[in-house]
């Protein structure tokens, strides 16, 4: 098995794994090629060739030791008919967002057809790997997934979808359970179409107080752990909460194989904190590979010598890599871990 | 004395004080009406009359225990010249923003003249409160303070600053040396002029890894306390980290008074870790603002009952009120913490 499985496993690695978040992406020029050729960002998402090809690029480029599949997380609320589109410069929205519990009760349960295309890609995506290194599938978390389908896109303060929280918790509560159903057949068909590990991404459940993140985010992504570990026990899931480094315990106790973390945390103290239970990845800043070559290499030291465990650890940047990144510093970094790390 | 400096003395009080973070703001129509008047934001923080008009505004209208002083965190920089002005939608922007190490040797360093605005506030505020409630000044931290000069603005990934914090990391720490002899001498021209209490916003300390954080945004902050308290010891200084709650030890340990929290973490456990030491200002979701009368009531209820003291707790949010609140959504905030809070 390869290092990132292994790591993920806690079984012995023969380097310390490294992936980066958004490898493939905005800062690779033969990315911007690619995208330049598919049109614009969700016609790239919705060709499993082209999807392919640009989550190939930093594997033919750097020594990853993992691919991730390239795609977008709101591909389960646009499948669902909320009409994702995207206005530059300003992210994601969404045609039709979600306004009321009638909304909610309406969406479509079955998502079968209007996803083909992302399991399409995983299979395309895995054949063209032939096994050079593991592929990652993902799903945002469904707490992450209704703030963008309540707000009808990306917010600062999340206003509407916290006055549903406070004032209608159970429409909420049906709006995350639909969206947890529907990431469990999400993950479990891009594993059956040849995704060898599945990560979860809860971009948001960090402006949650404590108990709200509990209940509105971790609970729903728990049991889409259990689900899924129940359908592919050996497959290892990745749980990634930004901001999430104040609820460690809770998230190592979903039954995840490995907790994501960001840089506000210290990589030592969360091994203390949850090392014996379960992998950790990050969490070099991503602003770190804005400095010098020689900068970089003493930053990723550092990140190294904070994980005392010989394995376990799979090394990341604490959130995804910035558009305005230099290709060559990606290199310096990836070849910094490979160096430096654990052996 | 009154209950927010009792609190923040800890001290035994008459019943939990409560103030808002930005409670004299867009949400309030009288407000609106008086910003008008100015014609803009700068033009109404640079007009001691105005100012002291819409700092009224929320003491005349809501049973607050404090004031706190109007006016913006980076009045510093634009006495330094960097040309503050505010583009609609866009927040603060400097037309002369820090780009390298001989802008930062050329910063002046006595801001007198340029700050008397703002000290001119203090004394006209305070005249007009006639002792009804104290009054707070406040100033942005350092490492705020920095990150807006040297971006020019409002940042997503602090890049510019972040590169320089890792390239050039004396240059920074020059830069934050100059702001922190400015942050001294203004807070304590603040409590000359009237003063009651000082804050520090350190709004993006928290975008900082932890011993970044402590080394360019905590050991300036712990400067500023000290140097204040000499000459002010009885002022009590209360100091913000918005998502801080990560390095509470560190914080509650710069003789500081008060720490402000977010809404991220857990009232009761703050005070379990730094209670015995220092007063807490928080907590409650922001977004709470936009739910009924009664779930307001029921979260103000939770956020009072995690706090075990008879004294330390100042009542307030986690950030900033936001301006589509409904007021009487505030007058419902403000009753509740005086109905069930300490007596």
């Amino acid at each position: 098995m390869s290092d990132y499985i292994n790591a993920l496993q806690k079984k012995p690695v023969s380097r310390t794994p490294i992936w980066v978040m958004r490898q493939a992406g905005r800062y690779l020029p033969e990315y911007r090629a690619t995208r330049k050729k598919a049109g614009d960002f969700l016609s790239l998402c919705k060709n499993p060739e082209l999807a392919c090809e640009v989550t190939m690029q930093p594997i033919d480029r750097f020594d990853l030791d993992a691919a991730i599949l390239f795609s977008d997380i709101l591909t389960i609320p646009d499948a669902m008919g909320l009409g994702l589109y995207f206005s530059e410069g300003e992210g994601p929205k969404f045609k039709h967002p979600i306004q009321n519990l009638k909304d909610i009760q309406n969406l479509p349960s079955n998502l079968n057809d209007d996803l083909t295309y992302v399991f399409d890609g995983v299979a395309t995506i895995k054949k063209a790997l032939n096994n050079r290194v593991p592929l990652i599938g993902f799903s945002g978390s469904p707490w992450t997934l209704a703030t963008y389908m309540i707000e009808g896109g990306s917010s600062k303060t999340f206003a509407k979808t916290k006055a549903m929280l406070f004032n209608e918790p159970k429409a909420l509560h049906l709006l995350l359970s639909k969206l947890a159903d529907s990431v469990i057949y999400y993950l479990n068909q891009q594993i059956l179409s040849g995704a060898d590990s599945v990560m979860i991404f809860d971009t948001w459940g960090g402006v949650l107080s404590k108990q709200n993140y509990l209940d509105f985010s971790l609970d729903y992504m728990a049991k889409i752990i259990t689900k899924v570990k129940a359908q592919h026990p050996n497959t290892p899931i990745t749980l990634f909460s930004k901001n999430g480094g104040k609820q460690l315990n809770e998230i190592a106790n979903t039954g995840c194989d490995g907790v994501g973390i960001d840089w506000t945390v210290e990589l030592g103290e969360v091994e203390r904190q949850i090392g014996s239970q379960v992998a950790i990845q990050g969490n070099l800043d991503p602003a770190v590979l804005y400095a010098s070559p020689a900068v970089i290499e003493q930053e990723v030291k550092k990140v190294l010598a904070q994980f005392k465990g010989n394995t376990g650890h799979i090394f990341n940047l604490g959130h995804g890599i910035t558009p305005d990144v230099d290709p060559e510093n990606m290199q310096v970094l990836v070849e910094a871990v490979h160096k430096f790390g654990a052996k």
